[in-house]
């Protein structure tokens, strides 16, 4: 079996639980504690030279890094259901809607982004809260323009990499406090992704390392 | 021919440009002047929800954005020489890599986020430079404990999706004053691609809108 390093709370882990539920996956939880800081721990340095989470770790030991490259990996050796479609400019657009959250969202609000600007910018919980704010409200504007109306999800009838960043995201961005009835169209896909059991069981509050 | 809407000295243009010329595909390059705002007009931002570029406009109209979902349709499309391999673990490993510069590196230092910490945090060109140099350290801290020694280029003998990363991202390094000696694994990998005609045609100062 598989073992996924991540924690409750990750966006990036979220994204993996998700794409794995959705293959019907299972792999072994080994929760590293962001809080507590065991991502800097030199046992996870060996694991991810980034000490970032997740890493999936394969029976052989191999270990990946960087969920989308993940999600990539377990699309190409679980193909049922397919996470990507096969036509080049659809794929294209979902890829590039992934990377709104996962490139231009996700790491200007990680952890060590917020403990720069604390500790270099002298900013304070006001001034972090807004910072991530910003950011998500600036992608989630972009993203509301994209994808397409007339389908299930965001651009295809079943959920795919989009679906696996946005749904952490949005969780993320209610933590942050971001006005989510600005963003109809994101909130559609959201409520198709939460009529599916993987999302459920990817649910941070559903993971053994979160607080009771 | 396909449109190619970007800018000079942007890196994420100069991926796509790299990709392109190793595909032996030639587009019409269409600037798009970031130091004056062309990017925020209504007229790429019809082209971009984003107001980034690159845009890939294909023959059709379709407009395509994010560097690496443009490099995944180009490496879908014209195959050959292909940019990732088939083997589903090196493929993760290179896109991780490619990740690490693409989402953990660069948005952090994009112009959009070194114009809030100016506005927002009251940093001037010290603070700008340490911020944006502290990023690419980081992340190219990481990369140097990843890669395979015994290859010519990152993981592979040939340059893969990643060195369409690496090289617009050391240059971009040097901008800001990045020692890269402190990365001799990194430098190896650019001395490869140095010796290809598909990266000297996609140098900045090779471009139209260089400033001459």
């Amino acid at each position: 079996m598989m073992n996924l390093y991540g924690y409750w709370r990750s966006s990036a882990s979220y994204r993996v639980r998700i794409a794995l539920g959705l293959k019907g996956v299972e792999v072994r939880h080994i929760p590293v504690n962001l809080r507590k800081g065991e991502q800097l721990s030199s046992q996870h340095s060996g694991r991810n030279p980034q000490g970032y989470v997740p890493v999936l770790e394969l029976e052989d030991g191999t270990r990946l890094t960087q969920s989308l490259a993940i999600l990539d990996y377990l699309d190409a050796t679980y193909p049922n259901p397919a996470l990507m479609p096969k036509d080049a400019v659809l794929r294209s657009r979902i890829l590039a809607a992934s990377l709104v959250i996962a490139s231009d969202i996700s790491p200007i609000q990680n952890l060590s982004v917020l403990k720069y600007i604390r500790a270099e910018h002298g900013q304070e919980d006001v001034g972090v809260k807004k910072w991530s704010a910003h950011w998500i409200s600036k992608g989630f504007g972009s993203l509301e323009k994209m994808g397409n109306p007339d389908t299930k999800f965001f651009y295809t009838d079943a959920p795919m990499f989009f679906e696996c960043c946005l749904v952490p995201q949005i969780y993320n961005a209610r933590r942050f406090g971001v006005k989510m009835e600005r963003y109809p169209n994101l909130l559609r896909v959201e409520k198709a992704c939460q009529s599916l059991k993987a999302f459920e069981f990817a649910l941070p509050e559903n993971q053994l390392d979160a607080p009771k």
